[in-house]
């Protein structure tokens, strides 16, 4: 299973969850980044969601993802509760649809869930009451919508709100990230001028994933004349599953220093949604120079996920 | 030790904490039940006991109890601190009372406590000073206080306040649970017309606990007419123990599923601790029947872990 | 790396961060003294830091001090943040630096910071953005500034503000502890009278840091007259190192009881960082004993870090 666009807009059009931006409207899609940038640019805290709960539910763990919601949260003023199944001994063998259902009893009414298996996230929001939404904060390869939003909200601000002469490159293992898949979802959306994807063989996806983009093996290629570069991390373990011969190689060939950074536009923007594997894909040269976004992104993130928050539970 | 009734009543019959439902008087305890009732309808967050600290100190693991005393504790106002001493390697040897007296010397004013050895909270309980007040989130197989609140409260709901003509069966291992003991206790003391327990022998207690039930160890006769089922979890190391043959067997014998439920009163209904083992005490087609009170159960403990708090610290 | 005294106050003479004791000026410490009395007087919850977010970022695991932290926190209405980088599976190889740098993107201003290496919380600090403030909750054996303030602020209520008639001993594992650098910085700073060192040799530390100070290896000796006994904590793992013959022994020389106490002033005071090896560095007569202020310790130290949040973030 896997995430069902439809299963996330409900009959009147309004969004309910937000599980993937694969067949997110555009106008839908939009108005989320307006909202984001307008929290963005208030950087301040209010009380919109005051007595409301959001649960931060993660079969998979990851604390700086949950930081940022957790931190969206509050600054909504709403309370948060923490469930990480992945440490917790009290799930006991209890699926997690019982584990969601039970916390949604409690009078939850928001949840920010990561699991490792496509579809869990819209699995659970089938079950959901009519009050209760779901945001989906990466299942398997499939989708990590909010990433998208933060990634689309970082090129707006740098390259205007108009993506139709924006060329794009995605860099790195496309193939298992759900990072990659929402970005793709979402330049594709905002119509995008030109999207180049690259990487080596063993670690770019099927082609019908990537219809419409430009394929390269070849980075220094694949840079030149971009307006933004879109790094991805390496998961270390495609070395142990002989998807990648060595570190230095990967580094080699398809890691990104300030040498390489040179053919894409002179104003090229450089993003990575972290943590970086620093002397592999990414050289501190690049990470930490003026051409980076990277920590932009991440303020970016608490702004794109009150602004999912307030949209589902306001 | 175990948990000493008058210890959580002071001299002025005030109730000081709750260790136990054990000796409760039903006055106080219809009290706790009537306050439950007034927030599960209020169903909204308020400030009652804003500036207070509430620590939940679990010696043994409970995601499920912890969030629902956490999300009770947010719904009044109050801050919660967590302290999860099975996975805290920072208690470096030092004494549970000694934990204990260190996080109330930081301006802690309530406890919510889990220990895996009878009588465990009762002794913090005796060490607390006189404005500190302890919840029993647990201790060994002698009491789930709270737990015995919320089925009564769901119990009312169903079936009215009156329980002089309810038949109830408590049903599987009776000898190892605290839930089991804290809802004999209760039903007792609210005067249920009759009270069943069913299981296998090697997981009933020994008689005095058992005074004034009817014991069987036969489901189906068990349930004739019964008003209300109240399933107990199987902890699967019983098998490990040689308590139960198989978990098929135990199935067999002591699962509830919906054909066995039609012995029961057309309108009993079921309630169940969770986390469920599906399939071994319990069938879906009860779990997700319409008779099933399982999720009601979990929303009545929040209000009535409310309850609890605001008594001990408003 | 060690903790530099002059990261920490700026140009203009103001408080930035707090990092160590060592250097701090009297006048400083002075009014972080005050402020943490006036904070411990008023005993109550405020909104001054309403809004705002502190992150307790331990990349070694410390629960007491992260709740004294999160209590001090909670009650200047701010919202906390945890991050435990000692269990945590998401640093994925980051380093300290990105993982501090990701945070303080999110909007996040206040850190509390541990680490086992010296100086890692001071390399954090001189990468912090400019309204960013650090406070070291540990690093290394170099210093742990909040624990000797609210050592401080204890002797102070206790004996008064003037410490130069002030006898004190610190006994114990002064090379590897924190806490006793600290409290020397303190001591030194303060003006007290007289400070004592004793423990066995293997665990003094070099003559640099003990200048101005009178060492001994007997305790009795040590004891004789002193208005202040600020027992330390022995680490286990010293007996693994060689450095202690065995727990009995250390108990025999080094550890304090009641018939030992005696040697010292009538009416002199005994302090413990915490957590107590009861039987080991001190036994029950002390620890619980009418001349132990361990528990005024305990809730000093949320008065004096809300005085150090308030001060760095106010």
């Amino acid at each position: 299973m896997t995430s069902a666009p439809d299963a996330q807009i409900d009959a009147t059009g309004r969004l309910r969850h937000l599980l993937t931006l694969d067949g997110l409207p555009r106008a839908t899609l939009e108005a989320l980044l307006d909202r984001a940038q307008a929290m963005a640019d208030a950087g301040e805290v209010n009380a919109r969601l005051a007595g409301i709960a959001v649960c931060t539910l993660f079969f998979e763990p990851s604390t700086r993802t949950r930081l940022s919601f957790q931190r969206a949260t509050q600054r909504l003023g709403a309370n948060v509760l923490g469930f990480d199944a992945s440490t917790s001994s009290t799930t006991k063998g209890e699926t997690a649809l019982d584990t969601f259902r039970n916390i949604e009893a409690m009078g939850v009414r928001g949840f920010v869930v990561r699991h490792s298996d496509d579809g869990a996230v819209a699995a659970l929001a089938s079950a959901a009451a009519p009050d209760t939404a779901l945001i989906n904060a990466g299942d398997g390869r499939s989708a990590h919508p909010t990433q998208g939003l933060l990634d689309m909200l970082t090129l707006r601000q740098a390259k205007g709100t108009d993506f139709s002469g924006l060329k794009v490159v995605i860099v790195g293992d496309v193939r298992h990230s759900r990072v990659a898949r929402s970005d793709l979802h979402a330049l594709r959306t905002l119509g995008a001028g030109e999207i180049r994807v690259c990487g080596p063989a063993s670690l770019l996806p099927d082609a019908a994933l990537l219809s419409g983009c430009t394929v390269s093996h070849d980075l220094d290629a694949a840079l030149e004349g971009v307006d933004a570069v879109m790094m991805l991390r390496l998961q270390r373990e495609r070395m142990a599953e002989g998807l990648v011969d060595s570190l230095e190689d990967y580094h080699r060939d398809y890691g990104l220093d300030a040498r390489r950074l040179r053919r894409a536009a002179g104003d090229a923007v450089v993003l990575h949604p972290g943590p970086m594997n620093r002397g592999v894909e990414i050289d501190d040269d690049v990470a930490d120079g003026p051409q980076s976004l990277i920590l932009r992104q991440v303020a970016n993130g608490v702004a794109a996920r009150m602004a999912v928050l307030e949209t589902l539970l306001g």
